[in-house]
């Protein structure tokens, strides 16, 4: 630990055209522009000069429903990001990824390379890819259940950290005289087999410059919230509401404890989805412009596959019948946390129909602030110095103009404050969070048989 | 058909340190780069200021024997290739990738990806891995027969150029007034059911620039050439002799007559491994500097698991036994069509066995040309006006040296003589390679529909 007063850690929220659902509509996207690199690489570029750890994309291997009323589809995020890394320098690249669905040599294999070719800035974003309809994508009749998915997600872990150690950092040893490219007993077979996951090994691939691409996890669900206890090194979760993000926040760290692991390993990154105006007044009319632009059709279909229940035809300027939460039988595990969260709102403010679709239209769940450049840097303060949130998961409602807002006006405001770096103190996303490297589990094995003084315990190397 | 002369198709073969297994020990090399993305982007560079067609990644998922002794390991393809596409304009970019360990749904949408964030100049070279030990690294006891890997693999390829298909290409309407992005009329599920693949769809990205990348093959197995035969745009393939390149092509492109193909619609490349020299002299001494820097230890190991023979301790200096090839039992389809390639080798040329290590270690098998630039593209054109090439993937012995010294000395040579093109005449690889962009089959199947009146043969959209 240093003695440098902590700072927030900030990543944008990659979203094609934005994040309020509208967006795609408002002048101040650019939805035509969603397929392409450079698109990515200006607004990476932006988030890059005012000193933000990361850029974060989200992703599950479906199209997600919708199509007729939202731009959803685009570019698959871990080759997006390493067209990023090739224009950028510093910022962090965090890629989401499904161990459901994905084979762990596969996606192991993906993440060192995105690290070696960006200089140690990747991250993954772990997800066991709650959407049921993906399960038809990869011949299963059935979507698994989340105790088997995080079951799977747990053994892929196990399975891709002895991957990314499989290489020891000393194993090439480039000897041209003697033609020795490497030496063979320190790269190692992992023999991983678990019930879900099996993997031989080693990588076929050189330990990468992290050591380990940074873990990042989302689910809030249960059965998420111990796997992230476990793994994660950064969460990103979604609250409305100060109590409820500081008793995650508490039950994370906790959590993380009973794993052995130090609290400032988990950095707890809530969303934001900010409105930012000169006067409070403007940033309310921006979102009201953006809600207004909604399509209730969607929203309804979209609250309704949240809920399991068919909303067609709600009567919109009544209020919510709070029925539709009672039923909720067939959701699942992530729907249902989620579904909590909008229940919440209702009990609470008890809106209208069309007032929560807008509530819900600006960040799917995540808080959404609107107000003045201070007003937002307030928020964010508050949060992160009451127990709430180590930083914050960024998520402008339209792109590229909600990121410029963002950029140009709150993050000098929170750096005046000396709560957010104003040049890059390291290279690696790791050393922007503040992570340490992992030790390579093969060179301590190696160490630990040498103490006893046998000097076998460390298991043999291969080819 | 045009009226311009056939032009060569010539590729850059990238190979971590270049394709002589010494490369990494010769000063021309510079194997402590091969992690390193600028790297791979200088190379790529170079091959376009030279307007090559393309540049082109092997891989498989495992490591490759022969670690202590060459620089086995690199970063995976695709990703490499993405961070190329952010530093060029023109040049294809052939990326390897396996049937047998991917998912057509993971495959289809990275592949997607590339040809939109490269501007539509996307290849995958499509290989089923020959190689037994990747098995265990993806939870199987045993690698799948040939004939699995090839019944797989074309399930595969139907589902992938579906998937590939399944947004036709007018179904974003981004009607922002209307608030309609999509016409989900023309997105459609593909409900693709075989025996060893199945994929709902529609892919979560929208078609391509090229509609499919450009699909590339490479297995010489009887089981490959009917698959490139059926599949395959682009071939690449080993050959020592005029004469066999000649069979080969010729058989190839009956085969494709057989698919209802024209002949044109498959380019065979294969591969030459060029030592360039001001005088044929000198391109020979630097031939035999790296034959020199071989490991008979390495090169042995690597013969004897082809052959499926041990020939540790075998006598380097005295003629090849030719009973190592008569056994030959276990061996996989695709190592016996390349150990046919040594026997005659063998059966031809009687090598002592330290004459053939130094054959083989040129390039794996492929054909190695020294001499002056003139001599390489004398043997480049003879092969290309005789019916046994439509161009060439380039394999530099070592990198970067061997590649500037073929673009620098024997490219202009070639354009010179009017077979190969001095500019881009197109910006995709499917325009370098003359090959059409793919009709999609959902808006053929509309089309054909409304011919017929009724209107209703198309299949429904979703979503």
């Amino acid at each position: 630990m240093s003695d440098a007063p902590r700072q927030l850690s900030l990543n944008l929220f990659l979203h094609p055209a934005g994040h309020h659902e509208a967006a795609w509509r408002h002048p101040s996207s650019s939805p035509d522009r969603i397929y392409d690199a450079d698109y990515y690489v200006q607004l990476a570029q932006r988030a890059e000069a005012a000193k933000l750890d990361a850029v974060f994309f989200a992703d599950g291997p479906v199209l997600h429903r919708g199509v007729e009323f939202n731009s959803v589809g685009h570019p698959e995020p871990i080759l997006t990001l390493a067209t990023i890394a090739a224009h950028t320098e510093r910022i962090g690249l965090i890629a989401t990824a499904s161990t459901t669905f994905y084979e762990p040599y596969n996606l192991a294999r993906l993440f060192a390379t995105l690290d070696h070719l960006s200089h140690g800035r990747a991250g993954w974003n772990i997800v066991t890819t709650a959407a049921a309809d993906a399960a038809a994508n990869f011949g299963l009749d059935a979507h698994p259940d989340p105790e088997v998915r995080y079951a799977r997600a747990d053994e892929f872990l196990r399975a891709a950290t002895r991957l990314w150690d499989s290489w020891e950092d000393d194993a090439i040893l480039l000897d041209r005289e003697a033609g020795r490219y490497a030496d063979p007993s320190k790269i190692h077979a992992v023999e991983f087999a678990g019930e879900h996951v099996r993997v031989a090994g080693p990588l076929n691939v050189k330990r990468s410059p992290q050591g380990h691409p940074v873990l990042v996890q989302a689910g809030a669900s249960n059965a998420g919230r111990d796997f992230a206890a476990r793994w994660a090194e950064a969460i990103f979760t979604a609250h409305q509401r100060l109590e409820d993000a500081q008793a995650f926040y508490a039950d994370i760290k906790a959590g993380a404890h009973r794993h052995g692991r130090r609290a400032e390993q988990v950095k707890i990154l809530p969303g934001i989805s900010p409105f930012i105006g000169s006067t409070e007044a403007e940033a309310r009319i921006l979102e009201r412009e953006l809600n207004e632009l909604t399509v209730p059709e969607y929203g309804l279909r979209q609250l309704g596959t949240l809920a399991g229940v068919d909303l067609t035809g709600l009567e919109l300027d009544a209020p919510v019948p709070l029925e539709i939460f009672s039923g909720a039988g067939d959701v699942t595990d992530n729907a249902r946390s989620r579904l909590q969260v909008v229940a919440g709102i209702v009990e609470r403010e008890r809106p209208t129909t069309r007032e929560l679709l807008h509530r819900l239209a600006g960040a799917r769940g995540h808080r959404v602030v609107a107000g003045t450049p201070e007003q937002v840097a307030d928020t964010i303060e508050e949060w992160f110095t009451r127990g709430a949130a180590d930083g914050f998961n960024v998520m402008p409602p339209a792109l590229p103009a909600g990121l410029d807002a963002f950029v140009d006006h709150v993050v000098p405001i929170l750096q005046a404050r000396g709560l957010f770096r104003t040049e890059y103190t390291g290279t690696t996303l790791r050393d922007h969070l503040g992570l340490g490297r992992p030790a390579n589990r093969y060179t301590r094995e190696r160490a630990e048989a040498e103490l006893v003084g046998a000097g076998a315990g460390a298991e043999g190397g291969v080819r």
